[in-house]
């Protein structure tokens, strides 16, 4: 029997706070990979300038370069975020903005995969929605289904380690892993 | 005859860029308000750090006070802004994420209007959608018409002056103001 | 002391379903609704042709007139949906289409209020801000807030008498009702 | 060398209107398409019920079972739509609505490539995202780029005939069917 391809993720995450709940859904992943799938975690945007055609006129920064190859050495890239104010975290579009003036663009082609919570029930959808419209123009190819939104995400931390234990939750993003593997294969 | 009410309204910028074609809009606002408004420049977001609650936790930034205590000072906020990516630039959304942290929110209640353009013939449509939606949950309150959507920007500033000469576009836009004053003086 | 002035609130249903979970909600409306406020069933698009500017040529609709009528008679329109497929039922916007080709057009003007509900928890948000959007078209006031997303819809219905009984729900609806009679009042 | 596999392209037309400008886009397709497609129109939606589930109860009405089987027959749908009040036509998501219902869902895994117009600049743009977003759900395989805008649309027909003329949007078109059958022979 043949094996899959082993594929490589990389996980760009939406939020810095220390205690992100987002940051504990990140750790959960490369746990919940299935087999032949390894999953990273890709370099922070936390040291991006706003983006300013100046600045970028002056030399990329090095952060921007960095977040920029490390998208580029993986098959496919999970974005794991919250949703701010109705839509996709300023941080976490600056990232994409800025990475996108980039040859070659990183996310030409790309594979990409969407999880979101929140604390209330909504869980991060409407943040989805806008992260799709920006991937049409950044040519990515993203997974339709299934969609991970964790509504009450708060509650599903484990209290005294903070780390993703409901399994309900697990389960679900293990399907996603499994789905996004499949399609890395197929469009990658 | 009775004389309109004063209002006071305040631009914010959505592009960092010295020599954007953005900021040639908000430079010609001013001399194409109607009688009775004054138009001046919010302050910047370029010094704002990309939003992070621990940063938040330490102590609110200066510049972002600034900003907010701008906004809450003004009876209404133009926003002008290109799109980046098929929606809201990356600095721009960061900004508003931040300022939406302060209490009392600079946005509750505030009337909106947004301009936007591009290079191309969409004119930046798509990030004002998305600014909206946004908006609902800043509970700002956004004039609907009419909206001002510049195609082909470039071409519609002096070509030695660098402003914006267009007639056609600065009477589109003398007219919003218009229509974006007698809403403050209703709704504000 | 005074009064404030009475207002009539009018409901347009998205669902035709005889037994729709959100007929439920629009026959709950009226026992919910602040003092002052009366609030009546709008009529059905149950009888409108599918949009065909030729069919317009020959002659608007009477179901169409009806409905046009019925929405410039009332003072604000409360507007309860599913969503289907990720956004406006189909029939729902097909109402909205028809209508909007009107003189005086129907919803210039006019206060609107979205109220959905999911069987799932997103709870027909999605249906929500496409509504937005079209509504800025048809340059409707909607109200931002509190929004009315009911999830799990089937479990907050007496499973007697199918009418909506959750105390939660009702009261959350209330509240909208309340905040959206106070909008009429300022902006209508 | 090897010739690349043969596919078949069905249109789906948002518009019912005899001299419809998208009607004549829709009628030029097949004399674009590349070597190896083959593009016919489906069936029109334009005797579709508006949807209730009391309807589909009774059983699917027979132009939707039409339809439906169209689309299943076909390698890639490509959907050629006005937009109306800033979403997609009321009838085309009725239609969308209705083929939904029924298994195999005809859009499940199906390529989709879109093209909107509309007589001003901004070219039916809103419509294509949310049709992007419908499709999420529906698990289509939506084409990213390029995407197909025709503003001034009535500009682009000549005169005599109303057939689609203009030779830049004749080009442009073919080329997103070209790069739709490489997307088609890929993921469909």
């Amino acid at each position: 029997m043949s094996h899959p391809r082993p594929i490589k993720l990389g996980i760009l995450l939406g939020s810095l706070r220390r205690g992100s709940f987002h940051g504990a859904v990140a750790r959960a992943l490369p746990g919940l990979a299935p087999d032949g799938v390894t999953i990273s975690q890709l370099p922070s945007f936390r040291d991006f300038p706003i983006y300013d055609a100046d600045i970028q006129a002056e030399g990329i920064p090095g952060p921007v370069e960095l977040l920029a190859e490390a998208i580029r050495s993986v098959d496919g890239v999970v974005i794991v975020t919250p949703e701010y104010n109705y839509s996709v975290p300023g941080g976490l579009k600056n990232a994409l903005d800025w990475v996108s003036r980039l040859q070659p663009q990183p996310f030409a082609g790309k594979p990409v995969a969407i999880q979101s919570g929140s604390i209330g029930p909504i869980a991060g959808s409407r943040a989805q929605y806008h992260l799709r419209q920006i991937m049409v123009f950044l040519d990515a190819l993203v997974l339709n289904k299934p969609e991970i939104m964790i509504g009450t995400i708060q509650s599903k931390l484990d209290e005294t380690t903070g780390e993703l234990s409901d399994e309900t939750t697990r389960g679900f993003i293990g399907k996603q892993l499994e789905a996004f593997a499949a399609y890395v294969r197929k469009v990658g």
